[in-house]
């Protein structure tokens, strides 16, 4: 849909990355060694809320090859004030009892003390040496439970936040937020019809294959090193420089390869007891989580619980919509019910709008980012509801979204009123894909659901060397977790006018570039990318600056345009324009290396719109949802790289699969997680799936030099809702609950076996 | 001597890597390893010349762990041009042949072949499997011998460069250059004492404790990772990238902590060969030296054979000077001739100046830089023969020297013009010195003599990056082998006015920052550190930005004073100043990362002098010298942090006076070198030494924000001629060949025996 023609942007080179990959020469979490290491390990909670008496860690500290045992003792205390932690705004007495129980523990898997070992064996023996005595608390794990008077109570400073006056009980709600837009009563009076529905959602694990893992080395004199896996080192070096009480620039953090994250690796567990503990025994750390602690202890997405209300016009417009969401926080408050509220109405340019979000606290792990953040389990219950709608009124489900559609111009219920979006066009070319022209197969059925992602900006810095031979790498500070190297150097390329393979993206440490921050939101091509830009066009200002000096006229005489520096006009006089390369072989004479530089705070990121396509066919007699065919569309802006792009759609959608169709935390009524592994967790396998095919829809950013848009979170918004409306016309049986697995699925239209038979 | 009052820099804060150095958690460059890794060696030549015939190396190859040999086959073969290698000027045809010898192995010792094996003793045993063809030359070790008609003819296409017609035959003599002020024929003409004496000196090594050694992992894609112990990481990629026909951009170059380098570690030896290895092998290869390699095959500081005459007044001013100085440039041109001729007489405002320079080649292996390279050796020859001047003239060697000192406005026999120095004050300094005014003792004799380095600038980029708590690091790329941390980061403090502990200098690979030539000349503190004080500028510009931002006030009326933001006047508004950690933590919303950068070509490097005095004692049984006391003086410009400074001299002092007394390269008669081993080569150990005193004169370079003149080459050039001296009137016999070991002093005592018992 642009028409800008680019030499690079668009095209599909090889990744930077890929050799290392697959030969497995490239170095994740678990890759770092040091002479000397230790390993360390962490005792859990096998209690989902109990308060800690005492910790006796005498025995296991006398055990021969024990070096350090650290406990919440060893953490300094923090104040209860949201205070930035590498520019995230976080609660560190919360952070600081997530990474090591303090006076509770308030779910299984709590840290509850760490040893530091010759080995593995060592620690784990350690581990059974050390005793704590508890005493048990009820507990809580459901979101609805736990909002309900007379449920065990997590923390007892809590008042719900928001609420006047300030309750003087505590409560598991943490916050109350409302977005407001419009008369809501207004609009329900004026709607012709009006669809009200209750869903909920499991919390579900970003499923990264690669777990958590450290090694940190404490030097005597204070400076720390840690190699890490993270979406963020510049986060883990703000929260283990809060937490450790440690200046930023005394602790320098090099991220690995990454196995994965979305979402689930900006936040610390194990950096700063490695650090602590290293500290303590004058010797390298390593730390690194088993599976099964990665799901009891680690940060999965909030389970949630909605109720949706919406009215409309015969015609299909929408007049109203009143909804209410309760998301899961885990053990501490902060699951993203701002998102999850934002997200939840944003395609609709709706007048009358009324979104109330509860954050509420039970007891299992503390939430972490995944992917759109609230995004999916606010829109699952929107895009469900809307299908309803269209089912009632008789209307093709992409013609009542166009009807509704958000575009330039729509204020939306949270606040920001849209530039140049593209759901339009998403929605339009929904409906002329292959996919939703051809017919919809006997014994199957056809769901459609759209999704929203704002994106964000944030702060980036980035440099461009230019080599002695012409050949520049391009520097920034943020981990590569979707293709971010090559659309850095593409955009490099396109900027400079030169050959991709002459431009290499590289990822520094926290010590070697300007702060970053996190890899998420779907920021990096986006923000990174502008401040790669903006350091290329630095590096093109010197360029031309030396050409000039070669040539001895003055600076502005000069031009960049071909990947040369050549005379602006024929007044400046005939000269053979220069290469980069030519211009870099003569930098030491003409004033040294030649550098550019960029560091900003993006603004302008610009929102993101997917439709997705789902053909299904529901096996009966098992509860066996089959996909047999899948199309997710999006506006992506300019797709850098399309083929990195493409495969964010795919990994998005899959993703989102997993979680409408099997994936949940299976909690017994002790509070213990039954399924705290993939054989039993169950994330798709390529043989659940179909290929999924890809629509890039291209809308450019007016915001940023290149139009990109963030891609990454959009698609895993849609395919809940998808899977659930496709179902539903699939059986009759419409599914609020998710996952629609072979037993959900099966008992539900068990309970409903005629309109099953339908 | 410099007024300017400064907070931080003269103090003397611990050393940033101290900590990391005393425990042995330091990674020097045998420390790093990869998963997999394969062990490197080198096939070395036990010939001093031959035709290599034929290299068979399938039996190696086939030896089961092998898996990879390499040989000069697989290096392409390079132009016969000096062409630029990491900015530094080399004969890359040279430099391959100095990798992997190709038609002729040049010295015993030579590499001839390489192989990666899955561990070294598998990579011995096929290094013996490898069956090399010769067929032997004669040789030539000597230079004097080198240089003479009929002697063995190393290279064929060497003819005397810089003469006039081109000779038409082949000769060892690879250049010849003049350097000539005034008239010197009319100069001695004036003179009515002339004093003409021949001298050598022998090569000697560097002898940095830790050996040369790499790991190299190239990729498939052609990326290509080295972690190395260097001077010049930069340095090391531009080798590779030449030899190998790599770009720079694909090579990633991490230096390792150094254990010396004092010049040696500025070229390279195994990494193109490691990462040959590795790209045949697919595997990571490892390369470390073993002593006795170091020795043989990595560069020493040449020999030289030099004749001085120098004719003066009565009253002790110097009217004429003709110098000759032939330097052994081992097996391939490239000696530091040029920098010989131009020290030799730098101390001296003499009128008529001749110095004529010869580079010559013999079987040795080729030298390298080794401390104000050159330097040392046509001192020795010029500061002996002063003090044979002032014998004669019978005048205080010191009040001789002042009579002639060079001193501002002196225009040099090579050309430059001093600009303010401080020959003079060091001169004084030394004469006023405790040591100088305190009586000889019996059986004592006193040397003294002055030395000088022109020190270098060059190429440097650097960072400051404020993290966001107001700490501070300061990024550059030069490897850290004299404390150039602790002198960046003390500039950035002072100049930021914030302490000296929130300020951490790092050194980045060759992908984190912009260029940086090699860590040499002396030019770090004072090149790089312009460049630190640029960046700091350039972050405390952004930073009254900042502020000026939070008070809504124009950039202009902002001053940055005692580390705070302030405004510029009254009239601007009152405003609480904001300090450094305050601004940053609103860096996000005043605009993002606050960083500064600076990149540059350093001019303006101040040169340096030094004046050593020595008192000795000769065993006239033995020859043993003895060194009573030992005082070094030397303007140092304005020293950053004086121990480190203290440091450079005693250590400079050291090695000179191991030059002096013991070290040589003791050949056989078949081109053998007899001593390849710190057993047999004698370096100065704490028991042979007194405590080095030191003097520090400051005198700012002019050219420097803060004054910085190069500390580290001056005090190696001293000490020959001071210990030479002092020997001569300890015991009559003045050694005009080094070293002045006891097997060579007592024969010439012995052959001297009157005048020894004098």
């Amino acid at each position: 849909m642009t028409a800008q023609v680019y030499k690079w942007i668009g095209t599909r080179p090889k990744r930077p990355d890929g050799a290392d990959k697959v030969t497995g020469r490239a170095r994740f979490g678990a890759d770092f060694n040091m002479p000397g290491q230790l390993i360390g390990r962490v005792l859990r909670s096998p209690h989902p809320h109990a308060v800690i008496k005492s910790i006796d860690t005498s025995a296991a500290a006398a055990l021969p090859g024990v070096r350090a045992v650290v406990t919440a003792a060893d953490f300094p205390e923090q104040e209860n004030l949201i205070v930035p932690a590498g520019e995230m705004q976080v609660n560190l007495r919360d952070v600081t009892r997530t990474i090591m129980a303090r006076e509770k523990v308030l779910y299984e898997g709590h840290p509850v003390a760490a040893v530091a070992a010759a080995s593995e064996a060592i620690a784990k023996q350690a581990l059974a040496l050390i005793k704590v005595e508890y005493a048990l608390l009820p507990h809580v794990i459901d979101v609805e439970e736990a909002m309900k008077d007379g449920a065990p109570i997590l923390h007892d400073h809590i008042r719900t936040d928001g609420v006047q006056p300030v309750p003087t009980k505590p409560s598991n709600i943490a916050k109350r937020i409302e977005n407001l837009k419009g008369d809501v009563a207004k609009g329900f009076a004026e709607a012709e019809v009006v669809i009200e529905r209750k869903y909920t959602t499991a919390p579900v694990h970003q499923a990264y294959i690669e777990p958590h893992a450290c090694l940190a080395s404490a030097a005597e004199d204070g400076q720390v090193s840690v190699w890490t896996t993270t979406q963020g080192h510049f986060q883990v070096r703000g929260f283990c420089s809060r937490l450790l009480q440690i200046e930023t620039s005394q602790i320098r953090v090099t991220p690995s390869e990454i196995g994965g994250g979305f979402g689930g690796k900006t936040v610390v567990y194990l950096e700063p007891v490695a650090i602590r503990l290293s500290q303590k025994s004058g010797k390298p750390v390593k730390m690194v989580m088993t599976r099964e602690e990665v799901f009891r202890a680690s940060g999965p997405a909030p389970g949630g619980a909605m109720t949706v209300k919406i009215g409309a016009k015969k015609d299909g417009r929408i007049v109203a919509a009143d909804i209410t969401i309760a998301l899961q926080a885990g053990a501490f408050p902060g699951s993203p019910i701002g998102p999850a509220c934002w997200c939840s109405m944003a395609c609709y340019d709706v007048d009358n709008i009324r979104v109330v979000g509860f954050d509420v606290v039970s007891n299992r792990p503390k939430v972490a980012a995944y992917r759109a953040p609230g995004a999916p389990i606010s829109s699952f219950a929107v895009e469900s509801t809307i299908d309803i709608l269209a089912q009632e009124l008789g209307m093709d489900p992409i013609d009542l979204r166009l009807k509704n559609a958000a575009m330039k111009g729509t204020k939306t219920h949270y606040g920001p009123v849209f530039d140049r979006i593209g759901l339009v066009e998403c929605l339009e070319a929904a409906k002329n894909s292959a996919h939703y022209k051809s017919p919809v197969k006997p014994g199957h059925a056809r769901g459609i659901a759209a999704g929203f992602w704002f994106n964000v900006g944030a702060d980036s810095s980035a440099a461009a060397h230019v080599g002695e031979d012409g050949t520049v790498t391009v520097i920034s500070g943020n981990p590569d977790i979707g293709g971010s190297r090559a659309s850095l150097a593409l955009m490099a390329a396109e900027e400079l006018g030169v050959d991709y393979d002459k431009v290499r993206a590289v990822i520094a440490d926290t010590h070697s570039i300007g702060f970053n921050f996190v890899t998420g939101g779907s920021r990096v091509t986006f923000a990174t990318g502008m401040a790669v830009v903006n350091a290329t066009k630095d590096a093109i200002k010197e360029l031309r600056v030396r050409a000039a000096k070669i040539w001895g006229v003055d600076p502005e005489g000069v031009v960049w345009e071909g990947g040369k520096a050549r005379p602006a006009g024929h007044n400046v006089g005939e000269f053979e324009p220069l290469t980069l390369a030519q211009i870099a072989a003569q930098a030491g004479k003409t004033g040294g290396p030649i550098n550019g530089h960029a560091q900003l705070n993006a603004q302008g990121a610009g929102p993101g719109f997917g439709v997705h396509i789902a053909d299904v066919r529901v096996d009966a007699e098992t509860g066996h949802v089959v996909i047999d065919r899948y199309t997710a569309v999006q506006d992506v802006g300019t797709a850098i790289h399309p083929s990195y792009v493409e495969g964010q759609l795919q990994g998005g959608a899959v993703q989102g699969i997993g979680w409408a169709l099997n994936e949940e935390y299976i909690y017994n009524a002790k509070g213990h997680l039954d399924n705290a592994g993939f054989l039993d967790y169950r994330i798709p396998v390529a043989s659940d799936l179909p290929m999924i095919e890809t629509i890039l829809v291209e809308v450019p950013n007016p915001h940023h030099p290149y139009g990109v848009r963030g891609v990454g979170e959009v698609p895993i918004v849609p395919p809940l809702a998808t899977i659930a409306n496709a179902v539903a016309r699939a059986c009759g049986t419409r599914m609020t609950s998710l996952p629609i697995s072979p037993p959900r699925l099966s008992a539900a239209l068990d309970a409903a076996p005629k309109l099953a038979a339908e």
